[in-house]
Order: C-alpha cells, then sequence, then structure tokens
C-alpha cells in the first residue's frame, strides 16, 4: 500500500487536472442545447477508461451513452459495481454564478463548478483509485465495473432496460456510489438509507387565450388562482401531505433510530445559519432530521403562469404550471401515489379548468442494512482515507438506481458520500472540496483492498 | 352636419393612415428598452393635435410627457375634457401574433396592432373629430380640452399630480374618455360603473440561495410552497375574498340593479364559446355579469419561481414570487384594503419565509349618474354614430383617472366604449374593428354638438 499512496501523492496535480478537464464539458442531459456536450463527456469517460487500462464499451441508448469499464475477474475475491454519472444539472443563469459554471475554478480549497460534486468530482475518485492500482500494482485484487451513464438528472430512463438486459455482464456482489454527502466537514459518512421520489409536472389551461382580468376577472377560473388553490390543498397547516393514502405504507420510525438520530453531532443553530433561514419549518411531530431522512416531503421545484415582468400587467392568463415532488420513505409506493394524487386533483379541479398531470419520474425509498461485511469494509477504507471514522446516516435526496440494483441484481449498494451539504448541488456555485477529492481517492483505494478480503459465499452448483 | 358627415366619408383613409402611423410607434411604458419609443408617442400626438390645428403642449413630467390640446372657449357651451393615453401593454413574445404587434395589419375589417383599441384607436375617434369640425366648419361649437398622458398602462403616477396642479387649465363641466367596450357587436355602450383596483407583488424569499430538495426538503420552509398556500389563503371554496374588512363597504346590489342587469342580453353559452372554457366559475351566488362588474374579485397576473425549463429539476428555490389584485366596487377602499390585506400575509407567512408586499397601485370603483343631460346628449351621439342605442353597463375593468377627474376636478366621466370584448385588450393579436373606430368618430362628431346645446350653470360671482 505505500507504493500505492505514493503514487496518490505524486498524482494529485494529474489528477486535479482531470477533473478539471470533464467538468469544462457541459453536459446538461436536461437540455437539448447540450446534446452533443452530454455525448462528449461520455466519449471522454470512455477514452479515460481505456487509457488508464480498463476493457470499455461505449453502449448506445436511446438516449446518451452508457459508459461500461471492466478489470478482469480475480477468482475468490467479491466483484464489485461501481455506478456513477457524467451528465449535470442545468446552471441556472451564468449570472448567478461567481465564475462560469463550465469554467472551473479553484477557490479557497474548492473546485467551482456545474457536477463538481455532483457526481463527476465523486465519481471520479473511483477510476482514480483503480488507475493508482493499475498503474502502481498493475492490477486489482477484486473485479471492478464501472457503470456510467448519461441520463442521471432526467430519471435514468435508459439505464433500467440496460441493468435488466445485462444482468451477467452487471453481476457483483456489492455496488458502490458517491454521490451523497458527509455528515459535516471532516465527518465522513455512510448513507444507509436514502428517500424515493415521485417527481410531477401539473398544467392547467383555463380560457383559449390570455384575458384581461377587469373585463373577464370573476366570470371564469383563473388558472393561476386554480394552480395556487390545487397545489396549496396537498398539505395541511401541519404540513401532512393531504393525498388519500399517502402514508398508509409509510415505516414507522421506531425509538432506537430515532435516539440515534438524535444523537448525531447535529446544530440546528448552525444549520438554519448554513441555509440562511430563521427558522426551521416542516411536518409537526418531526425533528429537521427525521423530517430531511426519516419523514417524506412535499416541495414544489418551479412555477409559471401570467406576467412575470417588471411592472404591473392585469393578464388572466391561458395557462399555468408547476413542477412539484414528493420524497418517499420506504415502504411508499410511487405508482400508488401518482394514482392517488391523480384522482385528487381531477376531485378539486376548478370548473372551467382542465389539467394535466405528467408523472416525471419514480422510484421508492431505500434502507441498507447497517451489519454486514461490506459495511465494516467501508468503515475501514473511510478511515484510511479520511482519518476519522464514518457516521452512518440516512439522506432526504433519492438515488433511484440503488433500487433498480437491488431489484435487478440482488445487490445492496454502499453510499459513501464525499460531498458536503453546502456544496450547492443542484444550485449556482456547485463546488466540491479537492481536499475531500484526494481523501475520497485514497479511501477508495483502501476500500478495494479492504473488500477483496471478503470472502465470498461460492454459490453451489446448481447441476447438481 | 351635412358638410361634416361628407368630410368624415372622405377622409376614412387618411383616418386609418393616421391610426396605423400611431400604432407602428412600440409605445410600451412598462419596458425600459421602449423608453424612446413612448416620448415619441407623446411628440406624434402633439405634431398631430398642432396640425389639426390645436394649441398644444407638450408637458415633461419624472416619468412619461402628458400631451395637453384645446380649442378655444365657446361662451355659453359646456368644456369638455377628453382623457385619452398613448401608452400600450407589453406584447409578449411576438411568435404568440399572427402579424407582429407593431406592423399593423388589417384583416377581416380589424386593424391588428398592440395599442388598436386600447387606446390609441379609442382615443383618436375624438381627435379625428374635432379634426373634422375644425377642418369643415373652422371651429367647434364647444371648448375642447384634451388630456393624454403616456402611463396609463403603469398606474398614471404622474398623471395625478398634473391634474392637482392645473386645475385651472384642465377646468371643465364633463370629462370624455373612450376606453372601454361596447356590449357586443353593434351593441354600443355607455359604461356607468367602473371597479376600482389594488394590485400588489409578493415576494418571498427563503434559504440564502437554491437548495436540493433532497437534502433540505422538510428541513426547511420552500418559498414556492409558502407562495401557493398564501395565494390561495386569500380565498375561500365559494371564492369569497378571505382579508379581513374586505366585503365591509361593499355597496350590495340593489333588485332593481339585479333584474337591470339580468335583463341584458348576455348568452353565458355564447360567452363561454368565445373565451374557451366549458364552465363559468366564481363567488357563489351571483350570476356572471354581477360577478364581472358588480363583485370585487380577486385575480393572480403572474408567478414565478424555481425551475421553469423542460425536464425536472429537484431545486428549493430560494425566493418566488407574485402579481395579483383585487377588483374593488363601491365603496372599497384600496388603502384600508392594502392594510388589512398586509396584516393577514404577515400573520400567515410561514416560519423561515420573509416576505415583501409591494403596493403597486390602487384606484376606488365609481358609478356615474344614469341621469343627466349629458347621458342623454352621449345617447343621441351614439344613436347618430352606431345607428343603435346605447346599453347602460358596467364593468369588471378600472379606470382610476375617472376617479382623480372626480375627486380633483369635480366632473363625472362619460366613458363611451368603441371596443369589443373580444378584441384581445392586453393579450397578443390585439385589434380594434375599423368599421367601430370610423362609427366612434361620427359618435363623436355628434357629441361634440350635442353636448353644445346643454346650458350650463354660471357660478354666482364669488366676488359680491
Amino acid at each position: 500500500m505505500a507504493a500505492l499512496e505514493d503514487y496518490l501523492e505524486q498524482n494529485r496535480e494529474q489528477f486535479k487536472a482531470d477533473l478539471f478537464e470533464l467538468l469544462k464539458i457541459p453536459s446538461v442531459s436536461n437540455e437539448s442545447k447540450y446534446q452533443g456536450d452530454v455525448v462528449r463527456a461520455a466519449e471522454w469517460m470512455a477514452d479515460h477508461f481505456r487509457q488508464i487500462g480498463l476493457e470499455t464499451t461505449l453502449y448506445e441508448t436511446e438516449g446518451f451513452p452508457i459508459v461500461y469499464a471492466e478489470t478482469p475477474p480475480v477468482e475468490g475475491a467479491p466483484t464489485v459495481l461501481v455506478y456513477g454519472h457524467y451528465d449535470v444539472q442545468p446552471t441556472g443563469p451564468d449570472s448567478d454564478w461567481t465564475t462560469k459554471p463550465f469554467e472551473p475554478d479553484e477557490r479557497d480549497g474548492n473546485v467551482y463548478a456545474r457536477g463538481a460534486t455532483d457526481d463527476k468530482g465523486q465519481m471520479l475518485t473511483h477510476v482514480k483509485s483503480a488507475q493508482a492500482w493499475l498503474a502502481t500494482a498493475g492490477s486489482l485484487p477484486l473485479q471492478l465495473k464501472f457503470l456510467i451513464e448519461g441520463e442521471e438528472e432526467v430519471g435514468s430512463q435508459n439505464l433500467y432496460p440496460f441493468i435488466e438486459e445485462n444482468r451477467d455482464l452487471l453481476a457483483c456482489d456489492i455496488a458502490v456510489i458517491s454521490d451523497t454527502s458527509q455528515f459535516g466537514p471532516g465527518q465522513p459518512a455512510i448513507t444507509y438509507g436514502l428517500k424515493g421520489i415521485a417527481y410531477f409536472e401539473l398544467r392547467l389551461t383555463g380560457p383559449k387565450q390570455d384575458l384581461h382580468s377587469g373585463t373577464f376577472g370573476g366570470a371564469l377560473m383563473n388558472p393561476l388562482n386554480a394552480l395556487t388553490e390545487m397545489l396549496a390543498a396537498l398539505v395541511d397547516e401541519e404540513r401532512r401531505v393531504q393525498i388519500p393514502g399517502f402514508y398508509d405504507d409509510v415505516t414507522t420510525l421506531d425509538d432506537r433510530e430515532r435516539s440515534q438520530l438524535a444523537a448525531l453531532p447535529f446544530d440546528e443553530q448552525v444549520f438554519m445559519e448554513q441555509v440562511g433561514v430563521e427558522a426551521v419549518n416542516g411536518e409537526a411531530g418531526y425533528t429537521t432530521l427525521e423530517r430531511r431522512w426519516a419523514r417524506p416531503t412535499y416541495d414544489i421545484h418551479g412555477i409559471w403562469g401570467g406576467y412575470q415582468e417588471e411592472g404591473s400587467k392585469t393578464v388572466l392568463p391561458n395557462h399555468a404550471g408547476a413542477k412539484f415532488s414528493f420524497r418517499l420513505v420506504p415502504d411508499q409506493d410511487p405508482a400508488a401515489i401518482t394514482e392517488s394524487l391523480e384522482s385528487m386533483l381531477q376531485d378539486i379541479c376548478p370548473a372551467g379548468i382542465t389539467m394535466e398531470l405528467v408523472d416525471m419520474h419514480g422510484a421508492p425509498g431505500v434502507v441498507v442494512p447497517l451489519k454486514s461485511d461490506f459495511m465494516t469494509a467501508a468503515t475501514h477504507a473511510i478511515e484510511k482515507g479520511f482519518g476519522h471514522s464514518p457516521l452512518f446516516i440516512r439522506e432526504g435526496g433519492s438515488i433511484p438506481v440503488v433500487n433498480a440494483l437491488h431489484d435487478r441484481l440482488g445487490v445492496d449498494t454502499l453510499l459513501l458520500g464525499w460531498g458536503l451539504d453546502d456544496d450547492n448541488t443542484h444550485a449556482p456555485n456547485e463546488k466540491f472540496s479537492l481536499a475531500d477529492y484526494f481523501r475520497g481517492i485514497k479511501a477508495s483505494t483502501y476500500l478495494w483492498q479492504e473488500i477483496s478480503k471478503i470472502s465470498i459465499e461460492v454459490p453451489e452448483d446448481v447441476g447438481s
């Protein structure tokens, strides 16, 4: 391991340069103008895997390509599947950023760029660790398989059939994903619980065109008024979601987990300062960490309609719309919730308004067993990489691929978060700590060694 | 009058050409990029008044100029003040228009352009009638004063002090405004009741920047969720406004007026087809015409916040906002309503959200006496111009200047509407019927004669 550690030390500048190169590609999967760039990012990944010595294939899909790369099988050692994504979120206007989103800038020990933490920086830690093993030892102590997609930010619609159709190719003993956060700076974490999601767009249409609110106001339903009423009706004053049956399958938080969450070093005052609010707020009867990690939530992500420019315009607009989602906990079923939501919205849709509910994407929540050899291996690797034992946390975010890997390949996922909560994921000025990038690479380097020690059950000969 | 009628007949093409010339000036008072064009429209008006022989002054204000023009006093005859505005509403994207908004296009007997009906076309009818009198008879049978402003679509903030400071200049016996609608095609109308308005912008701020809804959802209040809840709370299920005291001063509709409104030839089915809705909708217990004309209403005009592009983005946005207004009836007081609204919103503003309520503009509703010599004169003039007696209607729209003229100059206003409800005022494809333009000019030509017959009370010599 000394040779490996030396290699990591000597190649820091190169690791950084590789990350910056990838960050310069504006691979926004959600905006059609960047389509060529998203493909370019896939090609960059494939080239990069080949350069460091992995057998690599670029799989075309109906959407963006899936990059697959692997090292050779190692008898008696587990196979690890690393998942990541090379696509990024939209950036919003450049003017909201201190430096341009696709011109990575190093400030205060961080790299600022769209995708820095989500997920290019975090994903690359596992690529760089593989590179270190190959360059130093000539091989890895276990088989690594990389599954890197380009549609994570738009629902991974081509990934799931790909996994389904390539079970043999992707067969493994454990999956590893770094697309989550540490508990805090210097407090690395393994995330054992993730929320699911049900994401929707609601489109309302009223009169056939914009009307003057003086002449027509009061005569007919304004789609904007309808929109606010319908979206507000989805939650009550205690911020409990009002969709019939919404809480029916929610796994109740038991006392043990509640005390465990309460024992985490979470400072609510610091948290409020960090996000810049004077009060926390959410479902009555639960702590802030419980609400974030273990209770379903309802957030509106975007809303539009009518006149948004300066000054006043007395328009009664023709249409209005919104995007919103529910974060789900085990065992809520996104499909059942979608059905109940649609039926509720149809019921409360005011006369004179037609509605369309678009089901954008959905995935159930998941909890990974805390007691396993893989968790232990990851714990040791993190101790080596970060110098601290990890905290075991849950997350409010959704990583639907964790469900897919579990359901289709039968494996659990180690969610090893190298990011930080204030990395501005999905917001302007996204960043990633370069120290954490290097610590993540080191932890990953040790992870392959730790996991390689786990003896895997050899399946019985089904032919006998 | 025969010579006048001949003149009107012979100059139709010229009247149309003048209108088209004015419509080509993009005098959008609400968008700073058109600032120079708004001034150009004022200069066009002043030049035009001078060309047809009126004594004209362009008054500079802190905003856009006020054009004042007059004919000489006529002893024993009333003085009429004609108000109009040369500014227009924003157009929205050109792609929403069949032909470009500032390239007037004649189709099916209409001229299509922003400002065609609101208010350039309607206003010009009174300028052209003055021109006809001056060209034919060399003078008018009464004194005409024109007060044409360029800030009607942005709240007329410089007009009111101007009226206040120029009471002598503007002194008159009656005001005339054409900025309203007929009851229907071929059904000219005099509007005797107008709603007032209280227009607001609500701005909500949550966390100091956009956050990831997975990481932070449930922990703190989302400004978009807050916005929908607060705006929805302003109205109940029967669509009654929930601001404390909102209905306290509302003048109750008496049985006589209700039967009169019910007797108007209003076909609800035709109305629904015209606006393209399958149902009317509004405050419980009132007919559609009552709600439009005689009951206060609440409309949201614009709403924004978060992610509005294609696809899905799981952002918890930093801020959200909306523009909305209440249309008021006599004797509701916009200032009292503003105060009560602000206090209610502060009460219901969720913890963790800061709000700012901007009072954009306000004006009380007004009802003009139906029985007066001026109403009779207008009735006769309309019969001459349109070949039909006018219907007496109310309007849901607001013309705050009517209040200002009443309060500051002590005069009532004749609201003579030449427009149509489907003229797309404030919407794409605004239009004005050219036949109504010519009929309006003819009615206006007769109006000066009819009003000139009214003997005005000579004020007692206050010095004696």
